[in-house]
Order: C-alpha cells, then sequence, then structure tokens
C-alpha cells in the first residue's frame, strides 16, 4: 500500500545559516518538507498555534547564558504547545571584519546579545575598551558591518559565516567555552505524549503560591521524595512585581512513569498554576537511572495493597 | 421487621473492677452481651483470632507512661486483627493497706508496674526508701496484702477497690497527675474500615528500612507533607538488634479521606512493613481540621488534571 | 609522688547476681571499691545526687524491650546527672521451679516484667494458658517460688540462679532472641565530658515545643543536616496529657566535635527543655564515621571565613 | 576641625539620560562628585577595581525580566567587590520614530534587548510582523533611528527621550507592567558591611556541589531553618557545562544578625564557592520581621549553654 505523505510545514528562526537552522537540520522526518524562517520566537510559535506551521524549532537553553527568557515566557503563556523533541548544537564563535582590518582598528563589535555575552571573557581580555552593538542574529552581525547599517569594526558570527559572505576572520574560537552548546526543542501544537523511550525528560513551567515561605523547597521535594533528578532549574520573573517567579524545570522521565505522574499531581495540588510541556526523548539518549523503590511495579504494588485495605482485606 | 441480635462475646483483662472493664462499660453495643475476663493482652487477642471471641479491648496508651509495650508488640506481629474503636478511662490511684495499718510501716509496695510508675513522684516524696512488688493488676495488689501472697504492706490500686474488698485507704490521689488517661481499643478480626465521621483516627505500625540514615525523618514527611498531624509516635524496638524500631503511630484523619490514603500509599513504597491497624472514630469526637490544599476534591482534580496531559488535552 | 586512692561508691540494682551486677563487673575503676546494692533506679540516682555513691549503674535500653520507661523518666527529670560509660549484658533466661516440679503443672510464671516480656514468644508457644505474676528481680523471682511468697509454680530468672539457689531447670534459652543484650550506663553527678575517643556517643533528652506540628521532624534535622547518626531514638510520654512526649536520643560522636556541638546549638534554639546527659565512649568501641564535609576543620574554616567578611576582608 | 571633603568618582551606564543615571540621581552622597558615564557592566566594574571610581551603579534586577545576567555573572567571577546600597527605578517605554512617521509604516524596530522583553506583549498586540535590532541602550536606540545608523523605523525608548531628542511618540506605556521597576545596586570594593538598620538585605552567589541531589534543597533550607525570607533566587548557568548552576540570592537580614551570621556558616561548609555581596539597607526601608525563636538572644543563650555544658555545669 502506497503511504501518501503529507506535507508539512517547519518554522525557524532565520535567515539560513543560524544555529536554529543546524538544529532543525538534525530532525529526520523534516527533511524534504517545507522550512519557514521567521523573525522572532514569538513569530514561530504564532505558527503553530495559528495553523500555518506544524511544528517550530525554537532555542530553549544555553550552556553559557542559561535558559532563554523570551522563549521560556512565551512558552509559559501561551496555552496550547507541547515540547515533542530536543536537539543540541555546539555553538563557538569567530569575530570577524571586513578585508584588510586589522584587530588594533576594532572599537566597536556588532554581536547578538547572547553570542556577546558567550565571549565576555575574550573580549575583556583582548578588547576591553571596546564598546557593543547589538545586531539581531549571528548573521546580521556579519551582514552589518559589510552594508555599513551597523556602527561597528567587527562582528561576532557563527563559524560558518565565511562560505557566504566575504569576510575576514581576526580570531577564531572566541567564545568562553569549548563545550558550550544551545539546547533546542521542537514544539507542536497539544498532542499526546508519545511513548516513553526509557531515556526521556518531562518539561513543566510552575509558578509558586504566592504565601507560603519555602514554597520553592516544597516544590523542590516532589521530585527529591521521587526519585527524579533535575537537569535545569530556571527562575523567571513572574512579572508582576518584583520577587515573584515561576520555574522551568526538566525533569529525567516520561509522564508515563509511575514516579513521574506521582510527582506532577503532587505539584498540581500545591500550585496555583502549572504548564505540563511535554515528555519527549532525550537529545543525549543516556537512559534515565532511579532508585529501585521508585519503579513503577512499587507503585503499583502499594495501590493494590491499599485497595485491599479499603476492602478489609488483611494486611499482608 | 423484627431485627435477630446475635449473641457476641467481647474478651478483656479481668477481674471485674479492672480500668479494662470500665472501658469495655463504654461500648452501648457490648451492654447484655457476653464479656470474657482474660489473663493478659495475649490471650484477649488469642480469643480473637481463635474465634473466641468477637472483640477485645486492650489498653494501647497511658498518659503518663506512654504506649503499652505488651499491646503495641502484640498488635505489630499478630496479622489479622483490626481497632474498630477508642474509649478513655480517667486513672487515679489510692494507697491502701490492711486495716489498722499506719503509713510509717510501709517498707514495700505491691503495684503493677504500670500504676507503680505513675504514682513515682507520690512515692519519692512519701516512701522514699519503699521497695516494690510488682502485682499482676490493680485489683490483684490489694487481694496479695490481703491474703498475704504478695511479701508487702501496702498496695497501690484503684478508688473503687474499696467497694469490693476490706481495706483502709492511707492516701487518695497519688497519682501524679490528675489528668491522667489510658487509652483502650477495641480489636475485631480484619474487617472494611467503617465510614468516616469527620473524627477519625488511623492507627499503623511501620518498620523502617535498615539501610536508610534519615528513614524516621522520610517517614514523617509523608504525613507533614499532606497536612496530617499525628497524635502518637511510639517507638518499640523490633527485637533482632539494638537501634532497629518500629514506629506506633496514630494520624488524624480516615483511610477514605484522599491525603491519607495518599500518605498510606507513599508508605507503604518506602516501609519494609506496614501495619494498618484500623481507621475508627475518636474517642473524643473532635473534628480533624487541615488545610484547604489538602482538601479531597484538590486530589480529584489533579487526577483529572494528569489524565486529561496523558490524553493529549491542553493544559488548562 | 604517691598518689592517694580514693575509696569509691557504686549503687547498682541488687542482689548479687542481677544482670547489673554483672554490668558493674565491667568496670575496672570499680575493682576494690565499695559496691551498694539498692532496691530501684530511683534510690541508685538519689545515692548519687545526695552524695552516698560516686556513680550509680543502671540500665537504660534492653534490645527487645527499648528504653527503660523508669531510667529514661528519672534522667529527663532529674538534674545535676551525666552519663560517663556504657556497657553491654548479654541477657539470657531460664524456665526454673522447685525440684521434682513438671512443665505441665506451671500455671502461673513469677517474672520481672522485662525478662517476661523477653520471653513473650516462647510462653505463647509452650504455655499459652499461663497467667504472669511480677517479680522485682530476675533472682527475686525464683525466690519467690521457692519460699512460697509469690504464688507462681516456676520462675523465668537469668542463667546464673542455678549457682546461688536450689531450683530445677524446666527450660533453657526461652528468650525470644538469641542475640538479646541490656545496656547499662554509669552515672555520676555532673562534671565535664571527658575528652573524644573517636568512638564516642551522646545522649540527650528534649522535649519538643507544642505549638510546632512537624517538631519531631525538625529535631531529626537538626542531626541529619550535620551528619550525624542516632542509635536510639525513644519516645516518652512527657506525663501532662496525651499526646505530648519527650524523645531519648543517642547520637553518634562528641560535645567536642564542631558538627555535634552545631547540632546541640541548634537543638537548644529550638527546643522549651533540653538535657544533656554526657558524651562518653561507646560500648562497643566503633570509630565513628561522617562525610568529610562535616568535620571539624570545615567548622572552623567557615567561621575564619565568615570573620574575614564582617571585617571587610576580600571573600577567597 | 575643618574635614577636607574628598572628590569621589562614580560610574555608570551612559550616556546622560539612561534609567541607570536616575538610579545613582537618588544617591545623596554622590551629589556634586563627578560622575563617569560608561559603556557597560563590566566597564563600569572595572573602574571600581581599578581605582578609577570609587563606586559603580548597575542594574541587577528587573521586575519583568528577572536579574541582569551580565550584572550577575561579573559579580560572581570578579572577585573584590561589594554591595553597599539598593535604589530602585520606575521603567516605562514609548515607541518613537522620526516626525512624520505613521505606526503602520513601521516594520523593524530598534530597541535595548531588555525594553525590547517588556513590550512583548504590546508589540504581539500591536504590530505582530515587526523584526527587532538591538540597540546598545534606550537612548542609542532613538539616535539610531534618527541618524540612520540602525536599520528601523521605530525605536523603543525611556519616556524622557522627547526632552533631549526630535522624536515623535507613536505609543505611550508600551511596557507590558504598569509596575515596571528596574532594581540598581551601588558597588564598591570590598569594605566591612555598614551597621544593621533593621531593613537590611543580604546579597549572595552560591556554587552547588555538583555531586550531590538535592543541592538546591539543601541550600534553601540553610535559610529556612532559621527563619529567614529570599527575596530573590536568580539561577545562573556556571557556563562550563549543561546543567551547572550557580544562584543569586537576596535574603532579608544583615550579617551582623546571628541568624543571617549561622546561615552563612552552614552555607560556606557546602558549597564548594560562595560570593558574599554584601548586606545593605533595602531601597523601601521596609524592617525585616522574623519568627521570635531566631532572635539574636536566641543564639547567645545556646552558645552559653554549650559552653557551660562543655565545661562541666548542670544544664539549666
Amino acid at each position: 500500500m502506497k503511504r501518501v505523505t503529507e506535507r508539512r510545514t517547519y518554522s525557524y528562526l532565520g535567515p539560513a545559516g543560524t544555529f536554529t537552522e543546524a538544529a532543525l537540520d538534525q530532525v529526520p522526518e523534516a527533511r524534504g518538507h517545507e522550512w519557514r524562517p521567521v523573525h522572532n520566537v514569538g513569530e514561530a510559535l504564532a505558527d503553530v498555534l495559528e495553523g500555518r506551521s506544524d511544528a517550530a524549532m525554537i532555542a530553549i537553553e544555553n550552556s553559557i547564558e542559561g535558559g532563554v527568557s523570551t522563549t521560556l515566557d512565551a512558552l509559559a503563556t501561551l496555552p496550547g504547545l507541547r515540547i515533542v523533541g530536543e536537539y543540541l548544537v555546539k555553538v563557538n564563535f569567530v569575530l570577524v571584519a571586513a578585508p584588510g582590518t586589522r584587530i588594533d582598528q576594532v572599537q566597536v563589535i556588532a554581536a547578538h546579545p547572547v553570542a556577546y555575552a558567550q565571549c565576555h571573557g575574550w573580549l575583556g581580555a583582548h578588547l576591553p575598551q571596546h564598546s557593543h552593538v547589538p545586531a539581531s542574529s549571528n548573521v546580521a552581525s556579519a551582514i552589518g558591518i559589510l552594508d555599513g547599517s551597523l556602527p561597528a569594526e567587527a562582528a561576532i558570527a557563527a563559524p560558518g559565516i565565511v562560505a557566504h559572505h566575504d569576510v575576514e576572520v581576526l580570531a577564531e574560537q572566541i567564545g568562553d567555552n569549548d563545550n558550550a552548546v544551545t539546547r533546542f526543542v521542537l514544539v507542536t501544537r497539544t498532542t499526546a505524549p508519545a511513548a516513553p523511550t526509557g531515556a526521556d525528560k518531562t518539561s513543566l513551567i510552575v509558578e509558586l503560591p504566592v504565601d507560603q515561605p519555602g514554597a520553592l523547597l516544597e516544590l523542590l521535594e516532589q521530585f527529591s521524595t521521587r526519585g527524579i533528578n533535575l537537569s535545569l532549574i530556571q527562575s523567571r520573573p513572574i512579572g508582576d512585581e518584583l520577587g515573584r517567579y515561576r520555574f522551568v524545570l526538566d525533569a529525567d522521565g516520561h509522564i508515563h512513569d509511575e514516579r513521574m505522574a506521582d510527582a506532577l499531581l503532587g505539584i498540581r495540588r500545591f500550585s496555583p498554576r502549572v504548564v505540563f510541556l511535554g515528555s519527549y526523548p532525550r537529545a543525549d539518549r543516556k537512559i534515565v537511572h532511579y532508585p529501585e523503590r521508585y519503579a513503577d511495579e512499587v507503585f503499583v504494588e502499594a495501590r493494590d495493597w491499599l485497595r485491599a485495605l479499603v476492602a478489609g482485606a488483611p494486611d499482608a
């Protein structure tokens, strides 16, 4: 029987050459489908919510900068989305300029703010007097110094820039950390979580109750008391007043795991607002380990025991 | 329609006149049925387990002495029992002797060990040089000094003793605490817990896992994280080696309460051995209060939410 | 210079032949000094407090029965005492009777209540219909059946009884646990704790604040958050009303250890009443292990750091 | 004696008209002294560390965006600094353009990234198709569109912009939150903390030990177990690998408070790296309240008690 393949659309932060495009390139199901470059995360997610795209690839966390604020805040406030996969892209940077420029002529540097922050150490050591002009992407920074639209002598860009634009590399590997990676997630409209793979991650955004000191403590205990590790803990201000936070969390495991389901119940009962972002396979495919006492069968056995007690059967 | 009343049998620590009989006297359903005096708690529980009795009244806790070891250890090790009710009896004591005895002639005092302990303060103040001969009950102490079977000049007994035996009261109200009470429980074979009354108590015996420091901490957290108060915490050695304990616990609430059921599940998953002794109305009929966040409907709502997430419905 | 040895007095629960005497026999410093047999724990401690004795040997815990209530309550309420050593005595029991008695003639058994409890299993299996007459010691039980002062046909006694009295052994090793031991402590008037040996124990009695649910949790955390294990946790009712407890605790380590001193400070701040019973060498001489992060030098370093901060020195 | 006033220098993010200048304007001691505009936070802090300035005013937290990453990372990694005061500035924004521009002509918006994020809601509603060109400050955005150095038709700027530049306001109050404030801190070289005022705040940066799950839990407990509230909890990646965080914390109270000093000791013992940023008066001058059991005298009394125990004095 012939399978009729539907044509799908994927939104991503363009133009071609961005790290986001490199992430999308890792998605086998996306090959041969339409890739739609957009200007910002909000637009990518709106594409999904309003049906223009089937999925959006967005940066969510960076090993240097931490959670990407715009992404986290969008996911916290836009209902109807779900993360279905994650992808890691190694990031490093070059300092480029128009051909003929010498590094001692550089006073102003064009760079996307996140890239700029990741080169903080190198810049402080080599160009301590520089000032910074922000660019809208790691490609736009280079274009801006070439066409004169950004008032800078050099730009921080992704290494691939030399393939597309006539720039001279003044310095390579200027990122402060050789192991820097950015984590991207693929987001669709709400859908049932795919079956567990044993190497899964569950993402949540949790608002803390206002009137309870120790509320964050209580949130973390929901995980620790069920043997669940957290790989991301990111505070974000709720925005209504200083001192009110929501927390973005990545927890090891899948909503189909008994211990995760139980933790989610505990969090739901305690938090005024929980956004479940999804359970999906980890990019690194590392199997999640947990103490035997939190295995599924332990939960099942306890429920059987309780049922027997209520029915009046003797306790075993 | 005429209800045919079955004749029932109740075992209790005799003889007539003990505090246990006073407790049984508080049970309306027991009136007009057979009351069977026995010699010790083990015999009372064996009567129930082997079908000679329908229920046994046994002392479980005392405001001065704490948990009654024999009772707690029997409940911990004999399967097939369930507590169905609790009853409080005010206890106080008199010092009695054969007629004509003067208090300055008293050197040895006959007393049941629990009664003896409750009069410790008075004895230390008034008869510091006395020694103690244990008697098997608060009635046997008095009989023993009268018939010479106990080598003592005076006995500690319940105030009612004067109605049955020819003794002289040397001192009244010699108990160290005017508010001393003993708590008794009525025990049957395993049966389904009666419906909650809103003023209920749940009794458990929990063994701690050996290999986990902080295990008691974790046990207590199972209650505190669900807004459940404990009114009894009694450690008892398991008996196989020094330093291993089981804990006898009375928790406010009923197994039909969502928060209690959830706590029981948590304890069952963590403990190598849990004995559920029963959920039953409190003797004092005090309504159990708990934070609104642990109400039944909060648990139900969280389960509905989780079910919707797994099904792929958007989170509310 | 010649050291003049002072003659010292040691009080213990007599008569000769008790397990308490066996404990005192383990104290090298006691040899050749006066041993003073007394009738009860209260008398032994009064001897110390009032200067008649230099020290008293008293039973504090039993591997079957748990803490010895009278001892724990006396230590909780009598100020001015300190534990300076602990000693373990293996306990087992025989069932004895007047020569010529057959076991099938035994209906009533004389036994000290603690001994009786330790033979509960054997008695339930072999003499289920027996009743119990309490005796004041493991020696008095045997004497009582011989001289007729106790109305019983058999007695539970310590194995050494056959050397002193004309009894016939009906059954040996009737204790429920072959490894049963009783722990004794040597108590003096308040004195500075001896230097740490590395294998020490600290004993405390702590009253919980009334108005705080989770108070026991908080007490236990004072130890767990400093890497200190507890080898004894014994609840005792305070005695004023049902549901109020004090806790008797043995913690691994010495008051001279920084982590123990810090835990004691935390407990003192939180508890309405703490009795420090002493830091003394463990009977088993087992070296106390603890996580490196709770070592003395870590505490000292932190204090140095804090002092520097307050002084305005840069943080290291 | 005549006091010779030294001339002092204050660095701040310029040019004149920024919110940072408004913060510096709140410092009475800075009036009449030299104000030195700089290009970025790193330069401001370098001025202080290298002696070109006596103090620097820098933005540290924003009610919409949360902690300012560059500031937090600089404070985490540069030794020798101390916060001596905090200042709040209300922030709101206008959308401006060259005279004659209509809002329907706006496709690209120049804005400082933090300002941009604070207008996210308004932009999504009114200009959903816009793209963003980052500017280096809230003043540079407007200058950039006027002089053509930024490729945008409109700019997000502070309301005061109209006083200095020939722009037309297209929309006012476009910030998503009317109560948005930015919190600034005044930073000097390391110095002893000023005396407590009763309304103080202590700022810390704490790295978590890698090998301990539940490490964040333990960090938070250091505060909760001493009755100390946290008003800021901000996670920042350490930057060496995904999943490793440091935490920026503002705690209510002063290092001279016993409970805060004790918490600092606990944190120092547990964390591989703690940066004490300072204890300083709160901008809102709100008196810090705490449970009576954490009062200074409770700590002092406990220390006296411990000292007496070690000396061999009876426990009170």
